[in-house]
């Protein structure tokens, strides 16, 4: 099978890695747009070519859009219509993006929309680019699939094929659902996580102390401040009402916990602190 | 040497272990107050012996108190009186708190206080109890001597050898700027991520749902919400002030993020991620 992946970063170089690898693909041919990012990605053998998105289409069996999501959502019909064209019609593409109503949407009455499976590979690590790819990323990780009725059977088939080689646990539910929980369970800890990191430069203007003092509990929940503005505006703006309704619950507690610190009630603090540690039970 | 340790979990517990096999200690009497956890900490050799406050002090040479802050400002000033009694002159105390004003002031005007060396060692993980203590769990990382210059020279040096022994970099400050950057870089981070354990569990009913989804950034995010109450009540109490004062700053800026989202303004959004990547350079 040859596996076309166009955006060779953290997510589509770590597939083109295991999937070659692991024999699911026999020629990975990859479409990058940054030059820089092209040359590493070929020296770094995550792709055996760059090539144009046209040719990745034409000579793909499947092509894999690990891009970010706004410009999914553009290029996503453009690959359908090549897939109209004759004799492109058994090609297989998916998407790999964090939120999925709209990237279904834009398709939904595309001739050719059954050729599309819209997926989220729950995996990933604060880091992007190609030099961020690595082995085992999605090795034991959940993977949404979204809508999937509205793919070919076939066509499905082949992309849970594709990502039991990468040791996922597919996980099935509808496209608005997914934006609703993935609002909730990762969205909003990269805003939490952006908004302590700016918290933290803003006060404290000595960088040597940060990092003196950074202990390792500082540094586990900073750590998604890392992540690329690339990848987070367009989320962000494309979950915009599920992420609000998120961050207006946290604010709500946030300021449960200022008012029990402010009035000295140990109680009430202690009641919180019991509440949020029930999380223990559901996360290792 | 003879070290006392009351309170064997996660930080007299892993002190423990590494003084005892890196020579420090001969022998380690521990003091601990819950029945389960002395038999536990006896059972996997934390301590020699369990005795009394009074029989710790008594027999050992140096002691330390790795309680919760609230009950150390309660107990320094009566191992500072059983030092005070003639023939314990010599021995140190030091404590392991996170909050250093209020320890430091409790005992300013005690006429044994230079006996007393305040150090909070910036290491730990979300658990606690002797079960949590581990070897190791101290190389590499930051310990704080708050206010030394009140200590006696040659209980100072001694306490510098301990931490020396579990491979800690010293750093010096006073116990009120102390309390001003832990609020930064430490006390904060517990309620944004206290703070998202609650909004998850609340909105979130479904407990399949959040272990499914849970990707490594929220687990990273949420670590710190399985911290116990017995810890970080007091923390977050004895420290009030500077607690509030970051949690203010940083409630502005997740209203910045909010408004910026709201208004679908992604320069904005871009502009505010760009700067929270700024902590890349400072935190690995």
């Amino acid at each position: 099978m040859i596996v076309g992946i166009i955006g060779l970063g953290l997510i589509g170089g770590s597939m083109a890695i295991d999937l070659k690898r692991r024999g699911y693909a026999d020629k990975i041919l990859g479409v990058e747009s940054e030059p820089v990012n092209a040359a590493a990605a070929l020296k770094m053998e995550l792709a055996d070519e760059i090539v144009s998105l046209r040719d990745c289409v034409e000579r793909s069996d499947l092509v894999v859009i690990a891009i970010p999501v706004g410009s999914a959502v553009k290029m996503l019909p453009e690959i359908l219509d090549i897939i109209s064209e004759e004799g492109n019609g058994r090609k297989i593409v998916i998407d790999t993006c964090s939120t999925k109503s709209q990237i279904v949407r834009v398709v939904h009455y595309h001739p050719m929309r059954g050729r599309f499976v819209a997926t989220h590979p729950m995996a990933g690590t604060e880091y992007s680019g190609p030099w961020a790819a690595m082995p085992n990323l999605f090795d034991g990780r959940a993977c949404i699939f979204a809508n999937s009725e509205e793919s070919d059977p076939q066509a499905l088939k082949t992309v849970e094929d594709l990502y039991n080689v990468l040791n996922m646990r597919p996980i099935y539910m509808n496209a608005d659902n997914h934006d609703v929980h993935t609002a909730y369970v990762s969205h909003i800890s990269h805003v939490t996580s952006f908004a302590l990191a700016l918290t933290v430069l803003d006060k404290e203007q000595d960088e040597k102390h940060i990092f003196d003092l950074a202990s390792g509990g500082f540094s586990s929940t900073v750590r998604l401040a890392k992540s690329s503005s690339d990848m987070w505006v367009p989320i962000l703006t494309q979950n915009r009402d599920n992420v609000l309704r998120v961050i207006d619950t946290y604010l709500e507690k946030m300021n449960e916990f200022r008012d029990a610190i402010a009035g000295y009630d140990e109680e009430r603090i202690e009641k919180l602190i019991a509440e949020a540690n029930r999380i223990k039970k559901i996360i290792r």
